[in-house]
């Protein structure tokens, strides 16, 4: 599916380059549920300007929902979630030395009032989904493409041949 | 605001009575942000029935996003995920031993299809915003309501006379 | 030995094909026991209908102790003891990211009414003991196997050539 | 009802008398669902001895489940499942520091032919219920009380007050 | 010690109000070495642009070390280190639930490129002290008022009474 | 017992005055088996030319074993057995925010050539008491008062009253 | 040196086979220091008869010191403690899922009365040392060769030809 | 850049021969930023002199910043900041069982009074940039090179070729 031709309404972005095989999991999947997107690197702590450029014109380019990952003190989701009241989904990204439990707490433990939308440590593809979750409420198209997906899974489960009696 | 002529669009759950206190919080601020909303307690573990019969519902009902608190091993937000493509917003309850963390992970870990948007432990409030930041997208009122709320809290701590020089 | 003309006494469920592993050893020492067992993979969050069917069958098809393995926010053995009064033994399935501490306090941390009898992480053969332990109480000829199987063990201990003085 | 007349089916030990409130929980359960216990006070680290002998008797007695709750480094319920093939339950008693974290530890990780059937920290009740449990497989009269006690907790739960559109 | 009528050197920065009170410790010890200093309250996810201006001002303002107090997803040190190269000393402030770990490892993980000098959790007077042996490299002044603030420490601990043979 | 006229066998030292609660309970079983001791606060951080005078000169003055407390980057235990060959007990002191497990790793996670014998946080008797256990191996009379102790010590737990059918 | 015909002094066990690589390294650093030692394998959980066994009998068989490495609910080095007065080093074995805090806790937080002396996770040299430290209280060939161990292990860290200006 | 015909500003200083090649990328970048150092590996455990003598005498041979890496009971910084007003940066290295977790918690919890300005675990370049950062103050040519550094740096993600639409 292209992505170039359509206005992007899924922003993804991470902290660095290490990052983007995760972030190219999310990317693909919603790819497979049609939903344009953008991938982008930039980072809450080496490139601020660019951070807050690229959120602050998220809305007004038709961004609708953003996923941000980012590893050990993952500030760029709440970073981002501070200058957007967009939907902000936070991928922690697993680490070396903590296994990602540094990236979790520093994106889900946010103060009041700049949620995180926080999904599992490496969990790229959910972040995809709750996107699509959330695009789908006022879109039927993603909406069945969700539930075609889900049913898939659930499928790839109960026909899974290793059960047995 | 009355919130009983209206049909809810924000459906929060929460698995004991003792998590009343917090999802309270998350109620009050979505009456302040004018969105209708219902309050139910049911548990994954004991009133897994209950728990079955509102989610599958709750779409048809016109409940948009669900917010659901639990602790301890909080399972909760993720069996109504399984059973509904509607946002699921986690909220983790602080429990005496652990802190919050138990729940904490029981929630946000979740497996590749099904996710969870967590936010903080004991972040009624930021769930409640993660809410409306998701109705937002198709409903201005919502939007502006959110832009006044956030625009407050800014000028709260801009204001706050314990700065000085 | 057949376990197939058998009803089977003991259920294992996993919650993922990826669990397949773990659980398979938990089956070879309930087969070495002598205790017919069946094997599913099913999810509480992927799969929710077919965890909720198999369960409430269970106890009806003869099932009397189940075993559930599941990782990460591991809510299979707890959705399952919430629909059985069977006794459950929750399996944490290590994770690559935590260690499988997020599936221990998933599993172990139950509220109050519906417990989880959990083992250790990656625990598979304990699962199964503890099972043939259940199942001891009423059947001599389980009692007799385990005895004879602790036996062994504690002689491969003790008959160990590495100790010397 | 009277737990003095009747052969104990359910020892219930904790490592020190600090435990015995918690473990007063687990006894009071029993005692609803008709299930003959007793309780005793002993240590596996200061007295082993009365550890041994009680246990290895505990069979022969009529015990066929054993509930042991301990704190810190909570060796109780494992040594005594070292020492009988009766179900051993363990229960990790909160500690002021670590917050049971240690005793979970302690008791859940238990090595390979050895297990533990481990509930939550403080998790007295359920402790009890999964005694109940195991008994109800071969005691129509228990299964019969479990399953009152288990309504009985989903009626509380469904008929909360505090739950309001 | 009047800190108005001098340009402030030190600029301590706190994420909220409730962090004040350990705030002020480190303005007074600031005081008591002799170090101009400012107080201001301003958030990374609340008040964004209060942080980028003040930070970005701050240097050229006269402050050479900056010190910022924050909790839980501390984003606020890594996000003024992001936008100076002024030394930045995080101060984790601890929060109810998980004890200031979220604070410490949301400050102290930054990613290469941009180091923030993290102190103990709840360490304000370390926070002053790291702050002034900064200044004293070049400044005879502070260090010989820091070297007599160590002594006078060194006292307090050697000349302790409880101390007995 | 006098412990001023005999030369003191084990010195017990303490971080900080906050320690003193915990150390006095140290020195207080010491007294009770008869082991005349020393208690001194000294501070590897504050005070190290105290800790390294005080160490190096243990061994001549009589001390055989030296119990070291302390409480968050506990640096002491391991300083002092960097200066000597007499056995370390090192107690880690509970902090407010992390529990002790700031201390119990800064402990006992100790670089090879250098051991710490580390005990329970918070456990200042079992610290007199291993101390003791080390002093028993050459004295008759302190074997005798510690084989009473424990003796009274499984007494009090064999006799406790609250066990009860 | 021949350990054998000369009877052991410091006893070694470790509670499972997977265990003796890091209990041969206690073992190599004792025959080096020349301190006569027995290696064992015994499980507190799969052979407590055999635990029981050597460990009362340790005393009159000459052991003074005992070093117990284990892993996971790492109960050995306690159970040990618990059947004797000589003084227990427990060694925490890492396991693959938790790194060995799970033994660390088990072994560390022993209850009030029964201490274990526990150090490093992985730690087997610092075992040997803390009982030849142990040992050189009452013995001046064994303190000897101490002292010339640390002294040459200083030397290997000064002379490190890798510090360069 | 000849480090060798200029007195070292930063004193680099590592517990052991396995933390020289992260120390190694600490120098690499110091000497890219054109600030003299120096390397040397000393043990607060296994050479407490030639820690003593190196720091009590550092800041007469000209040193102003020392960067002080150490693993597990992490005690070189703190025990290098009690003997000097200069500012340390506290590098936690990563260890094999609990991921630098122990060097982070031994390096930063230090006690009121002596602070050491803690980096992240394994994060060299960070202490370096932070050493560079406080020269900077009083140097206006490690200023300009520590600007072109942080300008490199975000140039290299900003150009990122993985970024697109």
């Amino acid at each position: 599916m292209s992505t170039t031709t359509t206005r992007p309404r899924v922003g993804i972005v991470g902290g660095s380059r290490s990052d983007l095989p995760l972030l190219e999991k999310a990317r693909a999947l919603l790819d497979e549920l049609g939903i344009a997107n953008e991938l982008r690197v930039m980072s809450a702590h080496r490139t601020p300007a660019l951070v807050d450029d690229w959120t602050t014109s998220a809305a007004e380019r038709g961004i609708e929902v953003i996923i941000a990952g980012a590893g050990m003190a993952a500030a760029l989701p709440g970073v981002i979630a501070a200058r957007t009241l967009l939907p902000v989904v936070g991928l922690p990204i697993p680490s070396q030395n903590l296994g990602g439990l540094d990236a979790l707490l520093s994106m889900v433990q946010m103060p009041r009032g700049v949620p995180v939308a926080t999904v599992a440590i490496g969990g790229a593809e959910n972040a995809a989904i709750l996107a699509a979750e959330i695009l789908a409420l006022g879109d039927p198209d993603v909406r069945a493409r969700l539930t075609a997906h889900r049913e898939a899974m659930t499928r790839a489960v109960t026909e899974d041949p290793s059960s047995r009696g």
